[in-house]
């Protein structure tokens, strides 16, 4: 068998259900697996780490990047933009490397659009009563905040049909393994396979 | 989260591939699993049960579940039906369990067209020196015969497009792993799913 690319598998799903992490877990899980590290154009906060926790760039740079198509999603927050470049994560799936990206939905459907062969993961909690305690539990946001935050997660709840697996959040190791055994079933899928049987090797 | 129906999970692959060691090792490891029971007209054989190695049926029942599409697949052999009831699997399906059917490549196109829910996984041997000594192993054949076989396992690796996932059968534990997270994963699959999420699960 030829060597395969790499799997691209994007986590992603309403806020509250805990996809960050599982996002780390898998990572400690899985060594060889490699996480997609986002381009900013803020400002490095004290300890972050260039190619670690982002990669920094300027307006104008992330500008041209956007009109060359090289970004697979981003979006602009607080006069910022952030994004996800193409570049590092063809790089590792063309040497064979599988990359995770954790993402809220819009970008999820951004990258959906421009790389359709990633691995779709829409992460739920197992009730809204745990959405709605996890949202609780975050912070110190007043009670009409949360709610409004409650009330956005569970409208994105719909995007679900866009997306290729669903797994639910209620305990995570068991989460974690699903979306283990998704991997593994992704690459035996027949469409995903440059099939050659040459006598030699499958 | 309504109820799931059970998989129909067809072992399929060409002879000396080793479907029906994996397909006994998984009815082992997962004993909620269960195995697809075929109907034969042929007499039962000493120790053979009724309902478990087969279902006995005389010609006039089978051609009448012919008639009444109640097969999912059938074929003949040396005078005798062999075929796969749509009940009994269908049954075990709405009781939300899966079952397993190991077949070769003609009975699983035939259960495809009947019943394209199912999931469909080719088995193929590491290669094709270990495909022949699996042939040669078998048993007392002419060298004639096991050429023919050969050849004939060499055109059926065609078949695997027509399959969802493709699994190398090198070692037995890592095929078997494979299978149960193609089982795992596709459980998780947003197309399979009912979804309904009212504040109480998902």
């Amino acid at each position: 068998m030829e060597k395969s690319q790499g799997l691209l598998i994007v986590l992603s799903g309403p806020s509250g259900a805990g996809k960050g992490t599982l996002c780390q877990e898998l990572l400690r899980q899985m060594p060889s697996l490699r996480y997609s590290v986002s381009l900013s154009t803020r400002s490095p906060r004290p300890g972050e780490v260039e190619g670690i926790h982002y990669y920094f760039g300027t307006r104008n740079e992330f500008e041209s990047m956007i009109a060359r198509d090289e970004l697979l999603e981003w979006a602009e927050f607080c006069d910022n933009y952030y994004g996800t470049p193409r570049f590092a994560v063809e790089q590792a799936l063309q040497e064979g490397l599988d990359v995770i990206l954790e993402i809220e939905i819009q970008g999820a459907l951004q990258i959906k659009k421009r790389f359709p062969q990633g691995v779709f993961t829409f992460i739920v909690p197992p009730s809204l009563d745990v959405l709605s305690e996890r949202i609780h539990k975050r912070g110190t946001e007043t009670e009409e905040v949360i709610q409004k935050r409650l009330a956005k997660a569970i409208q994105e709840l719909e995007y679900v049909s866009e997306y290729d697996y669903v797994v639910v959040n209620d305990e995570v190791p068991v989460a974690v393994d699903k979306l283990k055994s998704i991997l593994v079933a992704e690459k035996c899928r027949v469409k995903r396979k440059p099939f050659v049987f040459k006598g030699e090797s499958v």
